[in-house]
């Protein structure tokens, strides 16, 4: 076993949120384990958020942590019974693992398990070092066609997917999505392959806009200007739907999490539709729009994370129905992962995806 | 035409909201129609608020309209190619005319037609009068074993009803009511037909709590303490159903449109369920509990009125399965309709239901 | 630990199909197991089956099998590790284990896993012993105003329970119950608690649809001619429910199995409505009427067994919504297994359900 | 108006299913309607079987009628109070006439109404003509970018549509299509629009899987072995999705109608999937296999034509989501109809979609 002489260098948060670099020492696979020669992983909002702030909602940095849960790597080792897998194997990383007895894993929604252990969320370990064990059973292997990258943007676009699911997007009807982050354009792509029409996509920014324009040329794109009212803005989106009630799109799919674009949906979304909140923000919100949505019966809902959701994303990669390519627009070594956090939270870099990548070969 | 020898007193209201008795001209039924000779009417919030307020949301009072929209009574004469009912026939009325075409009456949610004309809201006039004609396809022909008043009843209880089949309650999981009013007790009722178990009822009043409780015996009651916050009344509320979240309901069906009732149903539902909320109130809320429904996935559904309801809200009540007599706290004849409006906006009254009646036979 | 004392009588199945009982040897509970004094069980009309046929369709008895899967008991020791039962904790038994970790357990149809273990289904031991070691997941805690002849019932209502789910009941509408055997009956009064309205129940037993009267009053019954075609009977069933298409059930439950009464199911379901078929039958069928149900749109729905169901039968019985009191028609001691089975196979007895049982007090 | 210059040949079917052109006299439009004059007509598989048969099911040929039923063209004439259409809009007409008000007209189903009226059904009149009076309820405004024939081709999509939309197809999860003729080809383009992956479809003649092939490049093909049996034909089908249980599509789409591909689609579906048969066929069928299909809860849907599905349609093609030019293999002018059946009706011609013009410029 050749990886015994790799060091393993980590990204760690401290309890009063700083971060650096570390030597961590590796662990030995468990029965149902596997050790992965983590290849790629990619930076998400919530490690910039962890980083900045030291907490998310009740999420809490309690003690040094290592961060990244966006992954894909390489098996290098197995523990006791471990038999879907192989050394050697390509794989993606589902980082959450649950109860499998509780109530919610027994009817099908694992991901609002209450004894969830996640990926880089204190206490548990993430992704941002060479070496990490990880139960079999999160471990889904990568096509031929598929690089580590696209592995390790399983995990957001596996949020994208399930927003999509939620929603319930329908062939050839409109769908409407607020926000072009990272979320935002996963949720597009997934949005763009499930052939809702037509397609908007909104956002403050005109880069951002842009880039979508690039990604699904057939998405139109409204720039919110904050000078006007949420009810102003929707009236601007929905002109790009159409001039009737039965053009407005009857699906809304919320990405950024802030109050006065989760009302502009609420205006823009068609009588009797729905708008699905994928976007995460403030505890509480004002101003929510009872009386509209209650007269037009449109439903609002709500994602956590996903579920079952690997096997279908990697489908829709490998079989070439979605490019996430584009995503990924700067890459650092793994020695340089601080590096990468920097330029990734300075929203002036205008990156989307930021990759710790390690090239390194260990087997 | 024996009925031409009667007087048509209709109850109006201004528009300054000044409701008062006056003579009204009986109209011939055109094609389609019937003239129905209205027997009991009941008295709903709405027609109290437009009296005290002129007007509810966007629906403004702006000239003299006859009130009331739940109703029934017996067809008296025919308009041309009628053919679906015949005269004598007792009947309950569903108060909604919709256009028809639009694609939201096309695809079954003709409740949510943009060109709907409504029973009692302004310039429709409604049933507090003897002799009304009605589009015959809006008639419900009234099984012998059923009462006018308990077809009067079938109007609020397909609020209820539409509530309820939107809220997809499960037989055997549990289900909570938020607020003991007469659409929160038409909810219950319709809530303890469906099988969801356990049951509980929340309400400020005690009174309205032990009404429910002799209504529904298995249903368990929860009085809102506003000295508590809502999460602290939704704890007292989970109590009731049981120690684990396992136990929380699943469904949560919000009748009262206070902003601090629908926290607390947040707080209520169990992960991964879903509030639905009945109850209308003030256009926008604040304190939203945005995080709470994101991280537990809980939805959040809204009504507006019914369709379809009449055939099984009659069922129900000729089958025996659901018992609405109760609810019929107060009768009045059709002359002093008046003096009901006044008996029903006083909550010292402790009235639920306030039935208009019409007595004398005019066939 | 004084139940060393008692002996362990079982009632086994040859690979010859012969059924006797024998003495068995008490198993010790492992990690996360629990040894459970058996109480009561109730017989199946598979256990008939196995006995008489040595085989239900791919499942062979292949050796020496102890029968019984409808089983409540009592927990007498702990395994290592169980903390969510106790010693002395009465308990129904789901008789199903599933592995928990297939797409079919993640995603919570575990009652489709292909590696279940099912309680008396070749080579896995059943419940017609006193003493039996089961997954301590398996167990669900019975309320004290419930009976170990009710917790035995738990799983012929779960069939029926998840029949019912599936078919998607419409409180108000109509449904239609095909055969009133064990589990027709359990269906009728999980329809029954479900609002659906009216229902009628159809059998070639005159005294089984007086049963089914007796226990549902409410309910309409229609006595099967053989004489006549599937159709013509589908006719006498629909004029039970009404004149008009619209008064046909939206939803058929077949509970039989046998292909004519299928065919009657899709002659009496309203156009756009479904047929769950809950009962077993033979590999194949022929007469399928295609196009009636394309035309009609009318979807065929299956179950296999149950997922969740315990948590919420235990609640329809201990809050008094369904009484199954009634199913149990006849009772042996555990002694006397094979006089059970002999009595349960005979039609002419008219048992609806045998229970065998076990008084002695073994704590 | 000029166009009363023109003849209006029609081609008319007799009571002993004769074909032939004859010049037949142009109506008036009514309240609400519009004159049409139809620029492109598909001939449809049932237009064939009407011609060979006289008959299909219970629809028989009992007189004279204009054959005709996938349509578009150029309104060029308005009915009293028709304001939604206006004279030279070119629309895509949706053959079916509903009664609007049955209970399946209000809940949306009205492609189940049993007063429908339907093109080229006897005794009405189909559009194998150039000028025809059609409801403008039924018109559909086609965009600057689509032409008669795709405006034609909106028909047999619309069955497609409602297949798919019926299946509930699932982003990144697998759907098998068996048949490759027209009905086949669209659920084929529809499925490949949903983001089903994989796909798979199946038929007998390797030219129509070629075909498929060209227009999905991604679909993978099987041709059906009729040598084979059913299950040997679907394990066949499911190597091409891959090796386990969990890569079998859990969604089949059954374009055929026959018995055999039946029974395939039923071994194909994955455990608790579900078969949507949108084929049609004989009135019954034999070897349904029964067990199969309940041990592993797979559902079978049917459909009957489509509803709403117009609007989403036409977008589809226009956004240029579906491409459906290359199904027009061959064209003939209106006053060589006859002709283009005769084409039509021989398989050997390999004709996906014959499509009838007119050219005239009549406005």
């Amino acid at each position: 076993m050749t990886y015994n002489t790799f060091p393993n260098p980590s990204l760690q948060i401290t309890k009063d949120h700083q971060i650096f670099i570390k030597e961590n020492p590796v662990e030995k696979p468990g029965p149902g384990q596997a050790l992965v020669h983590i290849t790629a992983t990619g930076i998400c909002g919530s490690d910039v958020h962890f980083w900045k702030h030291g907490q998310i909602g009740e999420l809490k940095v309690l003690g040094n942590c290592i961060m990244g849960h966006e992954t894909a790597g390489e098996v290098i080792e197995l523990g006791e019974g471990v038999t879907d897998v192989k050394i050697g194997d390509r794989v993606a990383i589902e980082p959450q693992v649950t109860c499998g007895k509780c109530f919610l894993c027994l009817q099908g929604d694992y991901n609002l398990c209450e004894n969830t252990k996640f990926l880089a969320v204190y206490p548990n370990d993430g992704s941002m070092q060479r070496f990490k064990v990880v139960n079999a059973q999160c471990l889904y292997k990568l096509p031929d066609n598929m690089s580590f990258e696209e592995g390790a943007l399983c995990e957001p676009l596996s949020v994208a997917y399930h927003g999509v699911e939620r929603a319930e997007l329908e062939l050839g009807r409109g769908a409407m999505i607020c926000g072009a982050g990272p979320i935002g354009l996963a949720t597009l792509v997934m949005a763009n392959a499930s052939g809702a029409s037509p397609l908007v996509i909104s956002d403050l920014s005109a880069e951002r806009l842009e880039f979508a324009k690039k990604l699904i040329p057939r998405v139109k794109t409204y720039q919110i200007d904050l000078k006007k009212s949420s009810e102003e803005n929707a009236e601007g989106i929905r002109e790009l739907f159409g001039p009737d009630e039965e053009d407005a799109p009857p699906r809304v799919l919320e990405c950024t999490g802030v109050e006065s674009s989760v009302i502009t949906a609420a205006y823009v979304a068609r009588r009797g539709g729905s708008i699905t909140v994928i976007g995460v923000g403030r505890p509480t919100f004002n101003n929510f729009p009872f009386m509209k949505l209650s007269l037009a019966e449109i439903d609002v809902k709500f994602i956590n994370r996903y579920h079952q959701s690997w096997p279908p994303v990697i489908k829709l990669i490998s079989e070439g129905i979605i490019d996430v390519k584009p995503f990924v627009t700067h890459r650092f070594p793994l020695e340089k992962a601080d590096e990468a956090m920097k330029l990734s939270s300075d929203p002036k870099n205008g990156s989307i995806k930021v990759i710790i990548e390690d090239k390194v070969k260990v087997l």
